[in-house]
């Protein structure tokens, strides 16, 4: 087990807030973050911004230029080993002549996984690995998880009355929470990859589900649209389809699938499973299609069945300080929850005021 | 308008907190604390525990002893100038010699209303009114309410999950909430003068509403227990009617209440309203019985009938951290509420953690 001082941390902590700096662009890559230190003294700092952009070890070393010699490298994630877009980091390291490297996580990625730290140790610098490792794990949990399971980290957001209400029973829910939790709502969808809808709820509200706070800097990228649409109902003039970024459907049935495809729209068919399209096998899709973190944006019935069947790994709930009563919608649709044991217990990881509405993240406990 | 300093706060702050002590015995009298202060020293304390004993004013006296000549009382509540069960405190404070009194907020009891006041400032004692006036409102809110609207403060007690769910379809509903919250309830009985339920929980729960933690010293009293039955289907075997304290029934048909009150209930009449025993004129009728605070503990129906009704002050939620789903049933039964904009609007004004639970405190906005 390595050990680390106070300052280590701090050139790693340091590291961790450069790599957050990549949250709405690096994706599919993930987000690292690259401090070099001569005597003391930070002499190059850098991270990684866009996918074939240069990765954040080399920003650093250009930073540094002559410095970076004999420096410790404090790096979020291992480098990398292998030919990507971009030539290897661990080549560039140790051209440079660095004298330490400090990591805070292996990289999970079994193209690198341990590769790149045996490189550095085979050629005589020394290197020490888990400094904040809990840290860079929460910061890249999409991309852990799409590379460990081929799966995109699922985060499901709802807003909410106290009261747990989602929409009066005759559907009006505009707006249940307020301009600065929809804002927040922004900063969720500009950091992930992909946002899941069901066609419900295109069918209902016609949403676009793009980013359009222009104080994001999201190097011009949309997320995906992805709609679950067992019986391929979604409307050629869905709104959706007319703005920039991808939209693709997933449904049992394609047959009438030329139409959406000629007004843009990817049409992927899947099994169905217990009526709906079968989100598991949609999840694994989005993993091939190197999404990380994927955002659901849905009403009680798709919201519902991911958490019954599993699927969730975060709830982000923007509850609103009012009571919405009886004649509402409520927020999942779980049918076979019939019992009291069936609930199911959730961790609660944050709780803020946005604005005048409360922000509630929870991971969902097994 | 009075001035005072950061000593006079610093001395009332004492005051209130003394005042505090009598929150579980106190009622229906309001909870007074008391200092005396001479060069600086604090010569005297006092609070009042319960009815028929010593006000503040007259146990901080007392402990002050010779010393409370010349001295500044503090006191959160104007001195009484009336004869109650206790001689009037004004006259103590002036046979003692007291210099000044300075008092947090005027007794809105109209027998006392200033004239306590006039009659200390009549006497050439220096007063001054006012300091930390909306602390001292906010501890005697309930008493506040009694004497100035003939009405009890009304705090609706409920517990649910964060998708606000009290209970699975089947009604089973044991236990929602975690045992620290339970034990916190304990606490809102204990500082209640009565505990309200409708005939529907207890037909369905038979709850006892005493309160049973030892630990709270209630001097021996529990708060009454109300039922709303607008048809008297009330069990003779219900086990509230077993316990120590009384239980009072409000009923719109009165006819078979012989038996009831055979086994110790009180069974009175009111109007009905909208198919409901009319709670306005119960919570009347618990002002004129001199309840300072009511804690509501129902089920959804009259939970939703006073909300909609907008005869409950303050909302106390104990929302437990799982997800229960849609086989359930729901907060409020509010059947008029059609519309976004029937929702009522909350003050939030606290939220912690109680257990594994969260505790939301809230006023309706009106």
């Amino acid at each position: 087990m390595a050990e680390f001082s106070a300052t280590d941390c701090a050139h790693m902590a340091h590291a961790l807030h450069l790599a957050e700096r990549g949250v709405y662009t690096a994706h599919p890559n993930p987000m690292v973050g690259c401090v070099l230190v001569r005597d003391g003294d930070v002499v190059g700092e850098g991270w990684h911004k866009l996918a074939g952009a240069a990765h954040a070890e080399i920003n650093a070393l250009n930073a540094a230029g002559d410095k970076a010699s004999g420096a410790t490298v404090y790096v979020t994630l291992e480098p990398c080993s292998h030919h990507g877009k971009t030539p290897p980091c661990v080549d560039a390291l140790l051209k440079a002549g660095v004298a330490e490297v400090v990591v805070g996580l292996e990289d999970p990625n079994p193209k690198v996984n341990g590769r790149g730290l045996e490189l550095l140790a085979g050629a005589g610098i020394q290197t020490r690995v888990g400094l904040m490792r809990s840290d860079v794990e929460k910061l890249l949990r999409g991309f852990v998880s799409r590379v460990t399971r081929n799966q995109p980290f699922v985060r499901l957001k709802m807003a909410s009355s106290l009261d747990g209400c989602i929409a009066m029973s005759t559907g009006e829910s505009q707006w249940i929470t307020g301009a600065q939790a929809r804002s927040d709502v922004q900063r969720l969808r500009a950091r992930s990859g992909a946002i899941m809808t069901g066609i419900g709820t295109v069918l209902a509200d016609d949403p676009s589900l793009t980013v359009r706070d222009s104080s994001l800097d999201t190097a011009g990228k949309q997320p995906m649209r992805v709609v679950l649409d067992k019986d391929l109902r979604m409307p050629l003039s869905a709104e959706m389809l007319a703005l920039p970024g991808k939209t693709i459907v997933y449904c049992s049935d394609d047959k009438n699938q030329a139409a959406l495809v000629d007004v843009g729209a990817e049409v992927v068919r899947v099994d169905s499973d217990n009526g709906m399209v079968d989100a598991k096998a949609v999840l694994g899709d989005l993993g091939d299609r190197k999404v990380n973190d994927v955002l659901v944006e849905a009403g009680p019935t798709l919201a519902g069945s991911l958490i019954a069947d599993e699927l969730v790994d975060e709830l982000v709930i923007y509850q609103s300080p009012h009571i919405m009563g009886s004649e509402t919608i409520g927020m999942f649709r779980t049918p076979c929850w019939t019992e009291l044991a069936d609930r199911r217990a959730l961790d609660i990881t944050d709780v803020r005021r946005v604005g005048t509405d409360t922000r509630i993240t929870a991971r969902l406990e097994g």
